[in-house]
């Protein structure tokens, strides 16, 4: 394991392409870049399964996971609010913005993720079995729902919590799956939302770090998630 | 709106059986329980759409939320980290087992939770859809593999971050899912955390104060959630 000042942030040195751009040290990486701190990824193979060392880092072998010195966490949410503990640049220090940051986050995460999750699944899993179609088209009113309850949430305003915090990272970051399927056009203040956000110079470096770190040769066998 | 010096918690006045008891304002009882805090419900009726002053309150139109005075905000797990801040019955203070537990806590919600969820749905909501038979099953290993995933996690230790924390509370809640579809008994260790956490005073007390509160007959119709 690399020592190091800096902070590490777990990642993978390959995904399927369709993945690439969406896998969940992203978020990490976009925060790290908002507030200037620079870090180390640390590369886990997709071929090789997860040792005891990584799983008792990261559960359920999954990134990202943060380390910093002897300091250890895991979870993309929990990282962000860490991240942002001291730094109104992710947090508002006001109690109520901040807390309304907090909650949009959480909202982000098991109020609307799971919806596209559930959507998305479909596609990209179980698209060899023959009901996934039929479960696609039951489940996709409650994802256009959840997306319509957000952007008359989000209402007039640019960020979600007055300005631009952790809750839009996440936000964000879960929105680029509604977008992979097409939602996004039936919702334009999510659409304008959706590119402000994308249109940071801190997203794009982070975009590019995932990606550049995807060094690897596709693998002839791909370890289960 | 109720004004009070006393938190207002938003729950339901009246849910399906299968729903009681599982209603995520528990969460916030329990939590509010642990650290002796009186609160008071406020009442959303089933059958009445929410009006836009709840809306503005929780944008998903979803329980629970919280107000205190001029304070407010929503989703489960930001309210437990709101409760938890400035008491350790809560949340350690030490900054290790403090993030640890939120890192859980986030792992309950994000990691664990829409495992579960994907597969509750098929037997309550989508039973009557001639795929979904067929749906659970395929989804069913990958709930297992993240249950004994947490099972690892968890260890020998009787509680995720050390000593009795928020996270406790969440993967607790969580697992409730996985009682009803009797998927404990394949992991010995969960259900043995899983009952010491019923087993706690607090959550017998938060239990009994929600089901009290189902006080409105069956409703003729019932609002989409």
């Amino acid at each position: 394991m690399v020592q190091s000042g800096m902070p590490l942030v777990s990642a993978f040195n390959w995904v399927p392409d369709f993945a690439r751009g969406h896998v969940r040290d992203l978020r990490v990486r976009w925060a790290l870049e908002e507030i200037g701190r620079p870090y180390e990824s640390v590369l886990l193979d997709a071929t090789t399964p997860r040792g005891t060392d990584y799983l008792s880092w990261q559960p359920f072998g999954q990134v990202p996971a943060l380390r910093e010195g002897g300091f250890a966490m895991f979870e993309s949410g929990a990282i962000l609010l860490y991240l942002g503990q001291d730094d109104e640049r992710l947090l508002p220090r006001e109690a109520q913005a901040r807390w309304r940051a907090v909650s949009w986050l959480f909202a982000a995460l098991n109020s609307v993720e799971p919806a596209l999750t559930a959507l998305v699944d479909m596609k990209l899993f179980y698209a060899d079995q023959p009901w996934s179609g039929a479960a696609f088209a039951t489940l996709r009113p409650a994802a256009d729902k959840r997306l319509a309850q957000l952007s008359q949430g989000l209402g007039q305003d640019e960020w979600l919590a007055a300005r631009f915090s952790a809750a839009d990272i996440m936000m964000i970051t879960v929105l680029k799956i509604a977008n992979t399927m097409d939602l996004l056009p039936g919702h334009p203040a999510l659409q304008a939302y959706f590119q402000r956000g994308l249109a940071r110079p801190a997203y794009q470096r982070a975009l590019a770090a995932q990606l550049d770190d995807f060094t690897s040769e596709a693998p002839k066998q791909i370890e289960g998630a």
